[in-house]
């Protein structure tokens, strides 16, 4: 991973090191475009099999058959794409997450304001003690929070500024004893390659990912998990041949599967390139077993941070994946980021709540971890 | 261009081949991406000074400041994503040519079906006599087709199957005169690259393109030109951290320029690549010097069809550009291309009309040309 020789990296979560067999499965899928086709009629079994491959290979990560998966440019569309063609009555509540991204949230308001819909938040962000506890306090929030008129639950996975794990099973199950079954909209950004998301992406309505943060794929490639009845109940906005069941009859029908959520061309050789780094992945163990080293290098993290006077991590016990959140008393977020980059370790602020964010992956190294440490605590002394 | 090494190639409406030094300069934007980056501070001059150069020459290309261009997956979400944003009314018309891409069509019905407004059809098809009669026949055929209630027309620049050019300035100066003045979309999926555009991107409200076809560019990367009223009119539908003028505030605001209907992340080494094949272009020739050349070369081939027994050009004269439509007596078109592919002669059928379609590009040869001609006749004699 070139991205990792020259720099101490702890931005996974902003977007992770691409791996030089996934560039060179990108150039290579390139080339065989070009030598097959790069429009003809030897082309196009590749390109189909390529596209297939990855399917499955992502139906098996999400735990869904591969019809319920739409391919997407990145996450935010996954997330918002299925939204617009849903059955919405005026006056439907959107329950959201007060820790969303704001993307998503923005996405949701115009939702609100075209369709006469209602928004109503779902504190989740002040749930920072053990994950048990906290899991409990969400399912606590949503069960005040839900009202008759609550048509749509949107909670990440994983939340991305400070790193709780959402019992996102269990809110589905208590979403299926509401009257109105809310549908369950889960931002995967900062799940899919750091925890098993199997479970969470069978429950949801949509679960949307994007390969290029920890599942270490290129940028601008993304899929959705969608449940059974989301397809059958939301119709595609954003149509393009892709989307057409038959693009050549004038009927107009659109793919019943997931694939009614594509659109039209997108980039092929990524499709390879995620398939590389997914390989990669594979090879270093299960899902669980790649979440047990993350968290082993983000324990190890979180207790460091608790050693520097001045220095808060958010979270009041070791995180359960690998976003590593804190604050640092009389010191300005952005400049500490900057003062940090300087000295070659990367790590990003987050403006609400006001921290900063370090994210271990499987390939942090302990050198990794003491040069972080280190350098905070010089500077914090400083 | 490996693609064009091994194969008589007469796809480029489908998708242009990539050349070497544009597989180059998306591979050398990955290093970089990954020695700086992927998420540091020393990473973001680079993406952006990227993205904004080829805003730039595709501003100089699109005749329209580079503040009015959003970029897109392809052509067919710069169609279809700003079309979700105007303020409809019920009953409002849109009038689609007859002779539109079916994904672009399936979107205006739905479209039409969720807001209440009703769809008619703009003939234009037929006009397949000389170029100027061409144009004058289509500018009556809106004048009858044009109604009080008209509120988009929706045309493409360069028509996908007879190949004929549309009048976008006329049409938009006719509408300009009509009292709703009429949104106009124009598809310019094989316009930009073979033809001059900018006369035609700077009348239209929504001028959507790809790199991936003409302009030889990696596929996954479109560009779509805004009038300033559209940007003024149209609220983004799919909403990510792009679309937001500034991600960290609370307030949602959009950016008023055409990053309102850019989304999310997208793949910045596409970008690089597009640049180098644009540039390659512009090292050819001006516009017109390019389009003088695809000319002669689809000229040549029209000529030779009109000299094969049973075989039937579907324009009366040459064509105005690259693209060379024709049908073939007693044969049918998808055996006829599969018989074409076995002899490394690749062009395309299309459903409506039924024809078949070979593209010339100012990469055709004449031996390409030969190829084609001798091919033809011999399959159509056995």
């Amino acid at each position: 991973m070139p991205a990792l020789a020259n720099k101490v990296y702890f931005n996974y979560g902003g977007q992770g090191p691409l791996p030089t067999p996934s560039l060179e499965a990108i150039q290579a899928s390139w080339r065989t475009i070009q030598e097959l086709g790069p429009f003809t009629g030897s082309v196009w079994p590749y390109v189909e099999g390529t596209v297939s491959s990855l399917r499955r290979r992502l139906a098996r990560w999400c735990g869904v058959p591969g019809e319920r998966l739409a391919f997407t440019e990145n996450v935010t569309s996954g997330c918002v794409l299925p939204l617009w063609g849903l059955p919405w009555q005026a006056g439907d509540e959107l329950l959201i997450g007060d820790a969303e991204h704001p993307g998503v949230v923005a996405a949701c308001r115009e939702l609100a304001q075209r369709q006469n819909l209602e928004l109503a938040s779902l504190p989740v962000a002040e749930a920072r003690s053990s994950s048990e506890a906290a899991q409990a306090a969400v399912l606590e929030s949503l069960e005040r929070s839900l009202t008759p008129r609550t048509r749509l639950v949107v909670l990440s996975h994983l939340l991305w500024n400070t790193g709780q794990l959402m019992p996102i099973a269990a809110v589905a199950a208590r979403l299926a004893q509401h009257p109105n079954q809310p549908w369950l909209l889960v931002d995967g950004a900062q799940s899919l390659g750091s925890v098993p998301v199997a479970e969470a992406a069978a429950a949801a309505d949509i679960y949307a990912c994007t390969g290029h943060k920890w599942c270490c794929g290129p940028e601008g490639l993304g899929v959705v998990a969608l449940s059974e009845r989301l397809l059958e109940q939301a119709r595609p906005t954003l149509i393009g041949w892709r989307t057409l069941a038959d693009e050549s009859a004038d009927t107009g029908a659109f793919h019943r599967d997931g694939r009614r959520f594509e659109v039209a061309t997108s980039c092929t050789p990524l499709f390879a390139g995620l398939s590389s780094s997914l390989t990669l992945l594979e090879a270093e163990g299960t899902d669980q077993e790649r979440l047990a080293l993350i968290r082993q290098h983000s324990a190890r993290l979180w207790e460091g941070l608790g050693t520097i006077a001045s220095v808060h991590p958010l979270l009041a016990e070791p995180p359960p994946a690998g976003l590593v959140s804190f604050t640092v008393e009389g010191q300005d977020p952005a400049t500490l980021v900057q003062r940090l980059g300087e000295r070659g370790i990367w790590l990003r602020n987050l403006p609400d709540p006001a921290c900063l964010r370090a994210c271990t992956h499987i390939t942090t190294t302990p050198s990794d971890l003491e040069a972080m440490l280190k350098a905070l605590q010089e500077l914090v002394a400083a």
